[in-house]
């Protein structure tokens, strides 16, 4: 696992690069400094570099697939500004958010200055295939309405505890899945696949994406507070549903369920109802069910991979897979 | 005039169509209704109605452009939804905001998607060139980064008294000309135009977006409350800077000075304030200059016409660079 982080280091730092110099022209400078914050504060860069390794494993190079990776980046920065906004969320990244920093007016305007740029961004490329680029945008802004519907189901959820797996399922892929989907599958177009190896690497994107959110709900509950930066089991506290959750309310019945929906509902759950939720998780192995979809998603991600020609980039993919539910935050 | 408002009303048929199928397909239902709101509020569509007149002036046809001219009408709404929760506006186009009639974060969100889509559909032609798509991307992603510099800006002028004119045309340009100038451009482009028409195009549209928005600021004193659907002077009420009151607080000096100052600072000015500082305008000319600004502007961008060949849709381009400057509300 430490590999695949020394994996992303060895690509992020080009993005961290490209975002600096194309996000360094916007002005006012107080629209520059909120827009540039949030980039700054030390994330995985997971998206971009996906888009990078994926251009080489297809052949190409990361050069041709570096102005799609910045943008796939940006676009993730401006959904998390919105996000954080909408969910009155006052932290991200272990600093404030930056609606905080400066106000939800600013913070509205940087998230759509982001999201402008990326398109700018994206076109912004002399020497590439103009049919590369179209279909590259397609697939972005295709995400970018994916990664909206998905926010506004999640939102819609909340207050109601009968969401089916389906519907739970359908969230996650918007709101997460399509984003990395459509940064491997922008990796592929630019570093010039097949159509047939362009589909498999979006499928590839998607399956780890639905896998990361899944793993992402697991770790709330089997983290520690300091890895997570957050309290263990703040999902139930907050009556989150998550595919455990969603579950474990299907599959329990009588007391049992009336149990674990009286703590979802409460908004003041204490340490007690909280344990008590999990140990109802566990008996109605919501837990276990969650680790095995997710872990069947990432399988039938590095099945997938099988299409490209060996590398170290496709041996990178096929790590990064693995780390998905290998990681501790 | 009333013949552009029959001009514009021979292609808004078909832009407000295809904005309706487009967004038919946004779920949940919620985020598909707030998204379309506004699109049906009886704009004049203005923007979208240029691109595909200038389409059709440059040689191509109104159907090369549609797509193109939906996504620029798309991005205006979506800068409208987010300005009125920026700016607290509780009205638009004589009806509830979005963030009124839903809350502040499906408004965040409704834009977003309406963001988004736009993307999506200028690249969802078949048919096109591909480089004439990227190009067209490249020209409305430009003005959406510019949307945002300007909104930013026109927010750091708030309590500001010592804005200079050219930090005020600055401003309009991004927030106003810029996405008007793009509206023409991704006309000129999708109709197959020179490059040498490409740029007359652009500066045609940024010419009279610029008459537009001083336009906008005379009418606020010019016009009648019906017309306007808001009371006269509310921008002198709000202490907004306008031409006409840069102008003026550039031109003025002791008393006269002050009292205009006063007036713009008072959160409370009454209607015999608003008075004083309009027979003050007059006094020191800004209003006349004003207008002859934008008469200059409009002049300015009809003269750049002359690089098209004569047509129904030369004439009508003729024709929209008059009208900014006759019409009353």
């Amino acid at each position: 696992m430490s590999d695949v982080k020394e994996v992303l280091g060895l690509y992020s730092g080009d993005i961290f690069k490209s975002i600096e110099d194309n996000l360094s022209t916007i002005t006012p400078n107080t629209l520059q400094e909120a827009s540039i914050y949030l980039t700054k504060a030390g994330g995985k860069m997971l998206r971009p570099c996906l888009t990078l390794i994926t251009s080489e494993a297809v052949g190409g190079s990361k050069e041709d697939a570096l102005k799609s990776a910045t943008a796939i980046e940006l676009i993730h920065t401006f959904s998390l500004i919105h996000d954080d906004i909408m969910d009155d969320d006052d932290m991200r990244r272990g600093m404030p958010a930056v609606h905080k920093v400066w106000d939800e007016g600013l913070a509205i305007l940087s998230g759509d200055t982001l999201f402008s740029k990326a398109f700018e961004i994206i076109v912004d490329c002399e020497n590439a295939d103009a049919s590369r680029l179209t279909k590259t945008i397609g697939t972005v802004a295709d995400a970018c309405v994916k990664i909206c519907e998905g926010q506004a189901l999640d939102i819609s959820f909340e207050g109601r505890y009968d969401v089916t797996e389906e519907e739970y399922m359908e969230m996650i892929f918007k709101k997460t899945g399509a984003l990395i989907a459509s940064a491997t599958k922008a990796g592929a177009i630019m570093g010039g696949a097949s159509d047939e190896v362009i589909d498999a690497m979006y499928d590839y994107g998607r399956l780890i994406g639905l896998a990361f959110q899944i793993q992402d709900d697991y770790l709330d509950l089997a983290s520690d507070e300091e890895s997570l930066g957050k309290p263990i089991g703040s999902d139930i506290a907050k009556g989150k549903m998550t595919l455990i959750a969603v579950k474990a309310l299907s599959e329990s019945e009588g007391e049992d369920h009336d149990k674990l929906l009286n703590i979802l509902k409460d908004d003041n759950s204490s340490q007690e109802d909280i344990d008590t939720a999990i140990d109802l998780f566990n008996k109605y192995g919501s837990i276990e069910y969650a680790k095995n979809v997710a872990q069947s998603n990432v399988s039938e991600a590095k099945e997938l991979l099988k299409i490209l020609p060996e590398s170290a980039s496709k041996d990178a993919l096929m790590d990064i897979a693995d780390f998905v539910l290998e990681r501790h935050s």
